[in-house]
């Protein structure tokens, strides 16, 4: 399958493309500059020759051709990225993983976006595409490094089953993490503001913390 | 140290009593009338014979003389509930638990109280008082059965260090709780809000879920 990840140069982009490439799927990177894409791709493959990772760089327009397509832009540029590309986005999956928060000091803020999440936000000019909302609370500089084990349960909410199907695949197929469906896309305010919550976290006490559930499905 | 619960009665009320007063503390409920406040606590002592629990009831005033005290009542009573008592509750720790949620068919979805979180609006008429917000993921049945094992990182998030190392102290006696200090009170809505997503796992999935922070501490 091939994905496509918007805004994949970032650092949340560029872990989930390492770590959804080591678990075999083709990635392909967009970014509003089409080289400085390639030049990611370039690198993420570069750094792991142990592993023959699929990751290609193209324009942000390219990669939303993809079969399904993952919004890693910063949250404030999700709207404007994926409002242009609406056609091509038709009918698909569209996996929203930014949060909206904001640093104060040692501590990031969850904002409220006018729709109570960044995942209603896409869905909003994306009517004819299956949004789902995942991977927000996932390290970015950990994912990155394919040699450090992640353990955690990744929470997937939807409007739309198949996107919840589509999606919870994409997740379990990545070692070490757990897809979790957490049921309709009135979930996306509280699961993305609790990367505010994780973060802070991970500040504060200097870890990298990802969420795990105790009670379930295991035991 | 003597723990008041107010509005104790309830599910999370109840919950906390019993595991506060496994851990050695001297719990008492109150509750808006203290009769009912009292049977409860009866019953409580009497489910668990094996152990000296040591759990009274009395009036939300009386428990809110206690050194310590808990806001365990449904969110929209939390302020109606501690704000007659601001002078009774005066330069103490003040721990809130309630989340703002409503149920839609087979989910939880999270309230957006007007000060952020329920914390936030229970600090708000307690200005001489140390409110931290705490205790709000752990799955209350579970919490109630004494025998169940629930193993749990247990946030706390306040704007006063003192009210953090309290709650972190109490949490941390509770065999299989883990406090973990989340940072300032501005947490809270993140914190509180998430809880709609447990909530609506639970429901979709028949489990007790808990959350575990993984990377955190161990190892």
């Amino acid at each position: 399958m091939r994905i496509g990840i918007l805004g994949g140069t970032g650092p949340a982009g560029r872990g989930l493309a390492v770590r959804l490439a080591r678990a075999g799927g083709e990635v392909v990177i967009g970014s509003r500059h089409a080289e400085r894409a390639a030049d990611v791709a370039e690198q993420l493959v570069a750094s792991w020759p142990a592993h023959p990772l699929t990751v290609a760089g193209t324009s942000n327009e390219s990669a939303a051709g993809c079969d399904l397509v993952v919004v890693a832009t910063p949250w404030d540029s999700a709207v404007p990225t994926v409002k242009p590309l609406a056609d091509r986005l038709e009918g698909k999956v569209v996996v929203s993983m930014a949060n909206a928060l904001v640093r104060d000091g040692r501590e990031f803020v969850a904002l409220l976006p006018a729709r109570g999440s960044v995942a209603a936000s896409i869905q909003s000019p994306l009517p004819r595409s299956l949004v789902s909302a995942s991977f927000h609370h996932l390290p970015a500089s950990e994912m990155e490094k394919l040699d450090a084990p992640i353990v955690a349960d990744v929470m997937v909410c939807s409007a739309h089953p198949e996107a919840t199907t589509a999606t919870l695949a994409l997740i379990d197929a990545v070692e070490g993490l757990r897809g979790v469906d957490a049921g309709s896309l009135a979930q996306a305010a509280p699961i993305e503001a609790f990367t505010a919550v994780l973060i802070t976290i991970n500040i504060r006490h200097k870890v990298h913390a990802a969420v795990q559930l105790s009670g379930y499905g295991d035991g």
